[in-house]
C-alpha cells in the first residue's frame, strides 16, 4: 500500500453509479419535474455554469456526479478542469457545464450533494492520512457508509489516499468478539474459518487484550484489529505482532487522535468517522 | 407548525424504505453472504441482541432500520423499547432482536449503519431546533440530502422537530437568482411561474437585498427566502415582509450562527448542514 | 393559471418516461420479439411511415411515444412534424420514422398506444376547456390516473391547457368527509393538518354544503372543493366563498354538464373523466 | 370458446401485478406519504371501509385492486363479497376492508383506479358479447392495451366473457397489410412465416378484399382477419371461409356496429375500443 | 419449419439481453471492480483483442455477448468477422474489440461466459439436426432452460437450425400426464382446455399408449407428444397419427438416440439435453 | 479446507435467491399464465407432489428451488426430506410439496430447472473431488459460471465438496498473461497490484513456465496459477513452490484428467468445466 499521493485511481464504470444517480434525479424530480426552471426559462435557452469548490478539498466522484447533467440531458457538453484524487484551493471551477439552461437547473442539486459528498470524505482521508504518514501508518475505512453509497465512498477514500477494508462481508474473515463467544473460543473460531473459507481469503481477528493477541498470533492469523486499546497497550500489541500479522487500530478514531495512535507503530487505522460523520465538502454551480 | 415535540410522526411505510434496505444489505452480503457468521456459528445457534445508544440523542428511523434484520431474515422477532421522536440517554437500549444467531450478525451492520445516520440527523434538527425555539422560529431542511435516502432522511428531520422544506423540485416554486438572471427580472419570473404552477402550489422567491425583496413582497409571493444577509439586514428584511410573506433565512446556518439568526424574528431557518454534514449517531449491537 | 393556449408545455425529460417505455415494449415483444416481422421481412430492408391522426384532436406525448421506436431501435430516424400543445386534422402527419422495416413494424403498437391515450386525453381536455374558458374557468384533473401514467397523463392533462391537481398524496391536503368524519369534526382536522404540514403546503377541504364552507374559510383554509352541490347551491357558495378561497367544483363532471357548472362562477372544475374515461384519439402508423 | 358466463376465470397469481400495485402505490405516495391523512388521523386508529360499486357492472382485477390495501399495509384484513366474473348492482358491496384507518385511506385511491379501469372492461366485454351471442359470435381484444397493464386488461376481457388475441407480437403471426406490400405479396409473406415459426403458432391474415380472402384460403393459413369490410362484403367472406378458417372481422367495431357484424356470421369481432376507450366502472370507498 | 441451413435468423434486440448482460457485468465487477486490470494497466493504455473460437462449431449469441464490451465501456470498437448462424472452425477469429485495454480485460469474462453457453446449445442443436435431417425430422427444444436465460437458449437453438417449443406456460396448451390424471380423463381434458384457449392458441396432448394416441387424434388435437415409447411403439404411433396431427418424441432424446427416433417417421424431436446440459463451446480472448 | 463431506454449509439468503427465481417464474408464466392448468384443474383442487432425483447425485440449492412454489403462491406447503450436501439415491424423494394443484403444476418447471441444474453441478464436484482427494488436493471453481447464477453456482460447488475460487474480479487479484505483458513484466504487475490493493487482498500469478514461477515466488505472491503444463513440469513446479506459496493447475481439467494432475502434490484443481459444461441432474415432479 503506498503512501503517497494517489497517482493512479482506477476510474469507476458508470455502470457501478448510473442507477443511483438516476434514482437520485427521479427522487429529486419527483412526478412533475422541476417547476421553477420549467416555468421560467424558455425550453431553447442555453447556458453555461462552472462546478466550484467553495472551499479547499481533495476531489473525489467528479465523473460520477457530473453524470447527473448527461443522465437527465445527454446533450449536455461537460468538461472538466481537474480530476479526482486532485487538491483543489477554495473557488477553483472543477468543471463546465453547457447546454439547456433547464437541464443546467435541473439536475444541478443532485450532481452537487453527490460530489459534495464524496470530495467530503476524500478530504477528510487526505488530512487523516497525512496526520499517520510520518509514523508510515495508513488509514483504511470501514463497512461504516451509507446504505447504497459503499461502493462511492470507499472509492472516494481512495481518492483520498486512504485504503479500503472490507467491501462487505463475503471478501475476508473478520472474527469479532461476539463471533468469539458464540463460537466458545477463539481457536475454535478461526480453525472453523479456516476450513469453511478458500485459498484466497484472509483471515483478520479482533483483539482487545495481549493475551488475545497472542493466541491470534499463534493461530498463524494474517492481521489482528487492536481495538479499543490505550495507546500504552497498543505499542506492546504491535512490538508482539511484529512481522507475524499486519496490526490495525480501531476504536473511536477522529482527526484529533489519529496522529497518536499512529505513533505506536500500528500499520493501520481503521476509521469509520470518515464515512459516517465527516462534513460535505462546499460545492456550488455558478450559472456565467 | 408546531414547535413542541413531536407528538404524532406518521409512520413511514416499509414501502417506501424495503427497496433501500434490501440494496444495502446485498450491498454488505455480495456474492458470497457473511464469511465470517457463516463459517463460525452453527446454523441452528439462536441469539439475542441489544441495539443500545452509544451516545444520547433523538431517535429516528428504528422501524426501518431493525428491518434490515427481518427482510434478511423474517423470523427473527423484533421488540422495540422506545420510538421515532423519542429522546434516549447513552446505554440506552433501542430494542432487542431474538433469532438466529448467523441472521442477527449478518443484517448488524446495515441496520446500524441506517439508524446511525437517521438518529444523527434527529438529534442534529433536535439540539438546533431548541436553540431557535425561544424566538419562535422553526427549522427546515433542504434539498441538501444524500442521493436515494431523501424520503428517510427529512423523515429524520420531522423526527428532530424540524419542519420539511421541498421534497423535490416538484412540490413548490422556488425562484433563485440563477432563474431570475436567465428570465431577465424578477416580476418576469414570478409571473412566469404563476401562469405555469397549479392552484395547490406556492411561490417562494430568494432575494438577497432589500430592494429585491420589496419587489417579491409586491408581487404577493407566499414566501421569501433570505439569502446570506447579515444579521442587521435580516432583521429590517422580517420588519418589511411581517404579514405579508413567510420568511426563511438561509446560507451557511449552523449550530453556532443559529440563535443569533432566530433572533432577527425570520419565521425559518433553512439549514442543509443537517443532511449533509451532521455527524452519525453511536448505535451498537450487543450480543447478549 | 392562465387560460390561453399552451404556449411553453415543458417537455418532459426521457428519464420519466422511458422505464414505462421499456416495460411496454417488453410487453408486447415478449420472449421471442415480433414473429411475424422477423419472419417475413428481410433484415436489412429500410424503410419509411408515417405516424397520421385519423382524427382531429390535441397533441400530447408524442416525444414519449415515438421514443418506443428508438428504445427499441436507436438507429430509428425521428421527424416530428407538429409538437405537444399543438391542434391536428384527421389525417394530419404527426411524425415520420425511418430505419429498418422491422423495427418500424415492432415498435408501432406501443409508440400507438401510448400516444392515442396521451392525444385522447389532451383532446378531451382542450374541448372541456373551451366549455369553461368563457366564464373564466379553468379544467383541473384528479389522482383518478391510469396505474402507472400519472405522471404522462398530467402531462397531457396540460398539453390540452388543463391545469394540474394534485400529483399524489404527498402534495398538498385535501380534507375529505372521511378525514372529518374521523376526526370529529371540520376544526380540529384543519388544525391538525396546519400543525404538521410544512410552510410550502396548501390546504383544501371538502364539503359539501354551505355551512361547512363558512366554517371552512373561517379556518382560512387556501381552496374548497364544493362537492356534489346543485347549480344553485354552487352559486352561492361562490359568492360566500368569493375573495377568500380558491373555488373548485367536482362531481361526475363531465362535457355535458361542465359550461353549466363554469357558469356559476367557480374558478376551477376537477375532471376525473379526462383521465379514467375519455375515448383515445385514433393513431395509425402508415408504412410508405 | 364459451359463449355462456364466465365459470372459470382462472386467478392472476400477485407475481403478475403486484409489481403494478407497487409502481402505482409509490406514484400515489410520492416521497412524503399521504399527508392528509398522516396528518389528521391518529395512528393507532381503526376502521373499515366498504368498496362498493355506484353502477351496475361485471367485475374484474378484484384480488389484483385490493391487494393496494395489503401491500400498502400487510395488517389490513380483506373480505371480499364477490368475485371476477360476477356481475353486480348500483351500490353492491364488492368488499370489505378493516384496519388502519390511515392505510385505508392511503390506499384508497390506488386500488379504485386499477379496479375501476379494470371493471369498466370487464362490464364493456360482457355487454358486447351479449349484443353478438345470439349470432354465435365471440368478441377478442386486440394488442391496443394501456402501456404496462396488457395482461390485467386481458383478463378483464376475459371476466367480461370475451376472449383474448394475441398478448404480444410472439405468439401467433399476423400477416397484415404492411407485412404483404413489403414482401412483395401474400403467397411469399405466409411461406416465409410457416418456414420460420414453430409447429405450436398459428397463422392469421389480414385481407380486404375477397381475392386476397381466396388467396389466403388457398394457402391454408388458420385464421383470416377481415378488415373494414361493408356487411354484404362480409357476409360473402364468411361464406368463402366457411369450413376453411376462423373468420375474424376487425375496423372499428364499438356497440352500435356489433350486432349487425356479428350477423354476417363471422366467428370472432376483434375489438379495440373495449381496452383503448371504454370508460371506468364508478366504484368507491365508503369508510364505515 | 425448415430443414436447412438458417439462413435468416432474426436479430435479439438488445432490449431483450442488456438488462442480463448488465446483471452478469454487475456480478462480475462486484462493488469493487477490476482489481487486478485497475491496478496494473494505465488508464488511458489502448489494446486490441480477438474473440477466438478454441473449437470449431456454431456460432450464436455474438452481438449479444459482445454487448458485455459496449455495455461497460461505450468508446469500445467491435468488429465482428461472422454472424450468427454460422460454422467456425477451431481457431476461427470471431470478433476484434479495441479499445482501452483495462475495458477488455474487465469485460472479457462476461462475454466469453454468455458465448461459450450460446455458441455450445447451437453447436449441439446443429449436430442433432444433421442425424435426423434425413428422415425429414426436426429439432425442437424444451422449456428445460437455464433461469433467466430462456431468451437467449432458445435464439441460440434457432441459430443451430432447431425449431422452438414453447416459450412459457402461456403460448400453447400442452396437457401432460399429470392433468389428465387430475381432470380425470383425456376427453374432458381436451374439452377444457378447447374452451378456455384463444382462436390463435394450438392444443397438444402427451400420451404414453397408441389408445391414448387414438383418443387424442379422435378429439382433434394439433399435435401429439409421444413420450418415452420404444421405437417399435413409435413407428406405430407415427403412422396412426399420419396426416391428423403433427407426431413429436420425447423423452431422454439425446445425440445417441436421436437417428434411430428419427428413422421412425417422427415429426419433431423434442430434447431437453441441447439446453441444459449441452457443453459450453471453448471461446476465448486473445490479446494482441 | 477441508477435504471431507460438507458438514456445515451456510444457507443462502433467500435475499440472494428470490429475485432470480421470481424472474425466472415470469419467464415462465409469461403474460397470460399457465394456459393448460388453468384450464383444466379445477381452481380450488388441492393436490400434492413429490419432487424426485431421478439419478443419483449430491443434492444443491434445494430450498432455493422449491421457493419458485412459495413465491408463485404462499399457501404450499414445502416439507424437504433431505438438505443440500447429501448424497441421495436414483428414486430418492427429496421433498413433498401440497396444495393448489394449478399452483403446483405451473411452478413445476423453474424448480425444476434450477434444481437439475445445481445438483448437477454439485454432483459432478463431488465426483472430481473424490478424485483428488487420495492425494490431498481439492477441487476449485472459475469465474466461468452462467451470466446471472454466479453465486448459486458457487454455492453448489461448496455443497459438492468443492471450494470457491473468486466470486468476482473485486475480492483478489489474479495476474495472468494478458496483464504481464501489458505492464511489460511479471515484476512491475506484482508490485502495482501490490501497491494498489487493500492488506486483505490476496495475490496470485498465473504462470506458464518454470522460470516465471521462480520470479513469482521471488515477489512472494500468495498462489500460483499453473497453467496448461504437462505432468512433468506440473511436479517440477509443485516441488519448487512448495512451502513458498499455494499451487493452482488449471487448463481443461475434466473427470478423465483429474486424478493424474492432482497427483503431482498440487494443492488445488481449477475446473471451469463444473459450471459451464457439466450435465443437470435428472429431478423431476410426480404428482401423487
Amino acid at each position: 500500500m503506498s503512501g503517497g499521493p494517489p497517482v493512479h485511481i482506477a476510474p469507476l464504470y458508470p455502470l457501478l453509479y448510473e442507477p443511483l444517480v438516476r434514482r437520485a434525479l427521479e427522487e429529486d424530480l419527483g412526478r412533475a419535474g422541476d417547476l421553477t426552471s420549467d416555468a421560467i426559462l424558455p425550453p431553447h435557452l442555453a447556458g453555461e455554469a462552472e462546478v466550484v469548490a467553495r472551499a479547499a478539498g481533495r476531489v473525489a466522484g467528479l465523473a460520477a456526479a457530473l453524470s447527473a447533467f448527461s443522465v437527465l440531458d445527454p446533450a449536455i457538453e461537460i468538461q472538466t478542469h481537474t480530476g479526482d484524487g486532485e487538491d483543489v484551493e477554495a473557488g477553483s471551477v472543477l468543471a463546465t457545464v453547457r447546454g439547456s439552461a433547464r437541464s443546467l437547473l435541473s439536475a444541478e442539486r443532485t450532481a452537487l450533494n453527490l460530489l459534495g459528498r464524496l470530495c467530503g470524505i476524500a478530504t477528510a482521508t487526505r488530512d487523516m492520512a497525512a496526520l499517520v504518514a510520518p509514523y508510515g501508518a495508513h488509514i483504511v475505512c470501514t463497512r461504516k457508509t451509507t446504505p447504497g453509497l459503499r461502493c462511492l465512498e470507499k472509492y472516494a477514500v481512495r481518492c483520498g489516499g486512504g485504503h479500503n477494508h472490507r467491501f462487505g462481508l463475503d471478501d475476508a474473515v473478520l472474527i469479532k468478539d461476539n463471533h468469539i463467544a458464540l463460537a466458545g473460543d477463539l481457536k475454535t473460531a478461526v480453525e472453523r474459518a479456516r476450513r469453511a473459507v478458500g485459498h484466497l481469503v484472509k483471515i483478520e481477528v479482533e483483539v482487545d487484550s495481549l493475551e488475545q493477541l497472542r493466541e491470534a498470533l499463534d493461530l498463524g492469523v494474517d492481521v489482528v484489529l487492536l481495538d479499543n486499546m490505550s495507546l500504552e497497550r497498543l505499542r506492546e500489541a504491535v512490538a508482539m505482532a511484529k512481522g507475524r500479522a499486519i496490526t490495525e487500530a480501531s476504536g473511536g478514531i477522529n482527526p484529533r487522535t489519529a496522529a497518536d495512535i499512529a505513533a505506536t507503530g500500528v500499520d493501520l487505522l481503521s476509521v469509520g468517522w470518515l464515512t459516517h460523520s465527516s462534513p460535505a465538502l462546499d460545492v456550488a454551480l455558478d450559472v456565467g
